[in-house]
């Protein structure tokens, strides 16, 4: 008999159980050696290059250059045309990355390791806000400092992280959680708190000043630098919840700017689809709706493992900046999320809401029943490449996602025939 | 004809318009030359020797050997018993000071300049948590620490402010409310962001990279560090208010261990006194309410400019570690501050409290008025010198400060006879 509750009991303890530590720093084809320069992973479900909005073939593009693969766009897009690029969902290779998520072979990845299971998720570097690949930007502005992060930042890092036990992303989670920040739209504290504890250590390892300078600079200067950080402590805090035979949770909601895809536990690593909706947002003067690009990228992680825009209650201050009515509209979302989830995190505590744990552990069968949708505080990027970001506001995943997965789950376990 | 409310009008605007900017680091000696080693400056209004609590006259020993006049405690008593030794409250010489608040001839001082009006304020460095002077320590390692901090800490600090255009310390204020900061029992936003700003300026400018680890980590590792910036922020602001013929807002709250102090705008200089109450609140374990020292320090500025309990419910995850009860307590904490201050401050404000401003400026007559006292979250100090914090709770100034000024008031203005 197949018991869905004790299944999805398990899926939230593993949750809670999870313990993401950022220990290193590392290069893509250091941790995937399989795939070559050829070989490109995106955000969100698979998809073929015909189907990509503008975002993403600009950073697909700017990545075959940054690659080495090839000088120019066009010289890029006949590579793209003899199909001689093949693309991969960051997901399926343990990876995340926000917006268009590009991971290219030679880029460095933020190695977070769930101590509590041992598994490693990967994200990329935050590179900053306005012209930058993740918003599908590609000019040489935006390659330089790529090979800045690659080449100067990353090792740097990775050598300040080699003389620590790493950094316990949980801890400067709950810290920050209680300081408003809710880490998909806000990282402000976070990102205070990380430059807090790790100053003094670059201080002490790095020898060379001018990198010094740099690095702590660069780090300094990005309000959204933890974001990269808190994506991979989901996604690491997530995967050993997947397979679970009989659980209804959901252990990824990831979008490629053209479809949703979530997936769900104990149905493994497919993934169920459907075209993106827009968000319903606030515009940064001079733009629009008519702007704006559809939703896109893993960033939904984040809210996947209990945070962002289900915890909008904890971060009154992003209410208005996404578009949010009130603070009892952002304590309505939180509550409201309770509805659909396993249980309240016993470790995410929001301060302003009496204590109450982060609403935590989507459930398709409570998301189905009640008709309440995850609600996600999200970044909208321009419809063209190289604009960058031109507002924030809130989003939901198409119902359709939640609907098709109960009914494979119903199938796959013998429900409906 | 006597017009309180057009003066009170013209306090609150000051309050408002006040600007403060960390602008460098300075000795005591340099600010008020006129004042020889055997001066020392003491939280709270005036007092003798004879009258001084436990912790204050630690810390008045310490003070002494710090300054070299003597080698032991033993001297340095025999040295106040000859008069040798003069005491003067911080607040008369334009400066504020936590918990015993001594400031010596040697001690290096915060400055800041309130750039809307051109006046400056200045507060000590915060040494740290545990066995320091504020708390009345004053053994060999206190001393050293202070030493590290006149002959290292200050000097770097002043270096690299001077080649800023100083902190603003408005913003960085208004940010860190936002962020659960309620500047009097907890300055973790407010010191994270500073350290995001200021480290790499350190390292910038810092040439000895020892010196550069060791201010960075010092800084690093304490979360109240921001508090002195916050006292030195509030003593700047406030000062222009002193003085506005007619006004009965509060311009200085401030406690010696023995007295609880207020000051009145248009009343000048003057103190008005009550024996300090004994805070409410949480004991550190292993402590209890046998082992605190009464009241004391120049902290309680943070509340005279509108902030620490004032703002409680700006601060939810503070309410437990003072000993209030609920969210919902913090939150009527602020609204009953509402009742008797002049209006809320257009610029510290509260998201989580559906951004509504801090309850600013102290109205002596709505106190009496009212009989709502202003709520101070304080640190209690070990009645023994040298233990150091043992709690933190909730108290009041004794509502005598408010009546015997609210009848000075009425008498300096002809009202009663």
């Amino acid at each position: 008999m197949l018991r869905i509750s004790s299944a999805n009991r398990v899926a939230f303890e593993r949750i809670n159980a999870g313990e993401p530590v950022l220990r290193r720093v590392r290069y893509r084809h250091e941790i995937l050696p399989e795939l070559d320069r050829t070989v490109l992973l995106h955000a969100g479900p698979p998809l073929i290059w015909n189907e990509m909005c503008g975002p993403l073939r600009g950073a697909v593009l700017g990545a075959i250059r940054f690659e080495g693969l090839a000088e120019t766009d066009a010289q890029a897009e006949a590579l793209i045309s003899k199909g001689d690029i093949s693309f991969i969902p960051n997901h399926a290779m343990g990876a995340v990355g926000p917006m268009t998520g590009i991971i290219s072979y030679s880029m460095p990845l933020l190695e977070v390791e769930n101590a509590a299971f041992g598994n490693k998720a990967y994200c990329t570097i935050n590179e900053g806000l306005g012209k930058v690949m993740r918003f599908g930007a590609n000019d040489e502005e935006v390659l330089a400092r790529l090979r800045w992060i690659r080449d100067e930042l990353a090792p740097a890092l990775d050598t300040v992280l080699g003389r620590t036990n790493g950094i316990r992303l949980k801890v400067l989670i709950a810290r920050a959680l209680a300081m408003g920040d809710e880490f998909h739209q806000r990282n402000i504290a976070a990102s205070s708190l990380f430059c807090r504890d790790v100053f003094p250590l670059l201080s002490r390892e790095l020898d060379d000043r001018m990198v010094l300078q740099r690095v702590s600079t660069f780090i300094s200067e990005n309000e959204q630098w933890f974001l990269n950080l808190a994506m991979a402590a989901g996604k690491a805090t997530m995967d050993p919840v997947r397979n679970i035979h009989g659980s209804t949770v959901v252990t990824a909601m990831a979008r490629n700017g053209t479809n949703f895809g979530i997936q769900v536990s104990s149905l493994g690593d497919r993934w169920f689809e459907a075209p993106v909706l827009e968000p319903r947002g606030l515009y940064f003067p001079g733009y629009s709706k008519e702007d704006a690009n559809p939703d896109i990228g893993d960033s939904t992680i984040i809210e996947t493992f209990g945070l962002g825009g289900m915890v909008m209650g904890a971060a009154p201050a992003v209410t208005r900046f996404v578009g949010a009515d009130s603070v009892e509209a952002a304590y309505s979302y939180t509550r409201d999320m309770g509805e659909i989830t396993l249980g309240p995190s016993p470790h995410y505590l929001l301060p302003n809401m009496d204590f109450i744990g982060a609403p935590t552990g989507i459930d398709i069968v409570k998301v189905v029943e009640t008709g309440l949708l995850p609600v996600i505080n999200t970044g909208i990027a321009h419809r063209n490449p190289g604009v960058g970001q031109v507002g924030a506001g809130i989003v939901s995943p198409p119902m359709k996602c939640f609907e098709d997965a109960l009914r494979a789950f119903a199938i796959h376990h013998g429900i409906e025939s």
